[in-house]
């Protein structure tokens, strides 16, 4: 906590996605609540996995189960607000991916909160992880960030 | 539900807006949830009740109270499927208004979904009815479809 | 909508479930949510279904597809009030079933808000109707009404 | 990542609350997502806060901002699951607090999942952090648990 990092901004990601916000996303406070924000991660996770990963959620033999999220909010957003959620991979393991993602205003240059979520791919019936299948890695690894492989502790 | 009626078209709308699937939508059977829908009725409605009519939502006198909504489910939906929500009022009363809502996959013609939806709008402290502000009923007459004024039972 | 019917009452109900209300079913009128109630509906119908009627979500050959949904919402509930939903069976077809909701808040007389929905059970495969296997039925007859059954137009 | 913690258990937490799961938590994968469990966080800590803090989000003018949270995920949860989340302090600042929750099926002794989370209170309109009044400080601080106030990495 004491030495809290910056926002990242939008040349730290390899892929960006539009969001739309939804009315029931803002809270009483008029702001999107916390939760919503590892919605809008799994999305632009999931969506990548699918259309770049040939990931196939409905009958694939591999599927990626979460055992990692986290966040840092750093300004709020409010419905109409349109979202941009940007990603990377920050490390690409054997079986596991640990992805960076930045939540982004419109076209604003910093980040409004910065996730972080960890997929384990394992196989769909013994749920025992598995090697990352080749189409998968690729993908993944397009969108990997050296510096980052490192990881840090966050 | 003898007769049970056809799913509306794109023509039948008058204001359309695109609304991103999210991977939580999807529910274990691999389809957007039947709850799910609604949340994209009530963001097209409060989308345009901001955008075109004056609505605020944090600091306006006048609020809109759902009194009553529906939906017909005629073709499933999955993310990431494009999701493209159409609007048209179907009754304009003096504070309350019935919205009709398609809901479409990408550019089809057929509506996977119709909605129906109902609002009373009330002083925000009395939440007593109030008229409709000038502002907020002129975007809504623009809505406002002929045939669809008589309604029928739905 | 002349004609506004009153709420339903506990009595009108034959199994009750307590549903917990979540932060962020609040909007930021500082209430439930419209679409939230819709999840409440699915809820206990669904516990239901699973734990009386035998239906296996996971591997069963028969799912419950929404057809249609509906609710009249009369005064509003917020998170942190508890809630119970009453269920009933207004209909029972050869593969359809169309239930009835209360939502109460705590121990009062009338719902805050009386729900609708329709499943239709199909070939989890096929996505073809079939007719509801025989410990689904049985179940489902314990909460059919008669004087219900025959349903109006609503 | 590579030292996994074990699971924090029932003796580590000071406050529980039951929280039912909703059909709608189940994912694709027939599993509880992983969004879902923010709202069980956020669920338990707000009804403690307006329950034994008195907080009162409609009107009070102190609000909770989110800054910080994260999850752990030890083993799956499904629909209709009991869940009971226990709630504990790990730190207690002027203006902030940290919590850690812990996520249990039913009655079992090892939780499923270890959440964290950051509020900063902040006055409600100049969204500038105030120090904790004390009503809330003293249920905070009933909460906290010593060994865990140095935080660990997490």
């Amino acid at each position: 906590m004491s030495a809290r990092p910056s926002p990242p901004r939008r040349g730290d990601f390899r892929y960006f996605q539009t969001i739309a916000t939804r009315w029931m996303d803002n809270d009483i406070y008029g702001h999107v609540n916390n939760v919503v924000y590892y919605s809008y991660f799994d999305t632009v996770i999931a969506r990548y996995l699918m259309e770049e990963g040939g990931l196939d959620p409905w009958r694939g033999e591999v599927v990626g189960f979460a055992v990692e999220s986290g966040c840092r909010y750093f300004r709020p957003l409010a419905f109409p607000d349109p979202v941009v959620a940007g990603l990377r991979v920050a490390r690409l393991g054997n079986s596991s991916v640990t992805y960076e993602i930045g939540i982004f205003r419109g076209g604003e240059e910093e980040a409004r909160a910065a996730g972080r979520f960890v997929h384990v791919f394992v196989d769909r019936r013994s749920e025992r992880p598995v090697s990352l299948p080749a189409p998968l890695r690729r993908a993944l690894a397009r969108l990997l960030v050296g510096e980052a492989a490192d990881g840090g502790e966050r």
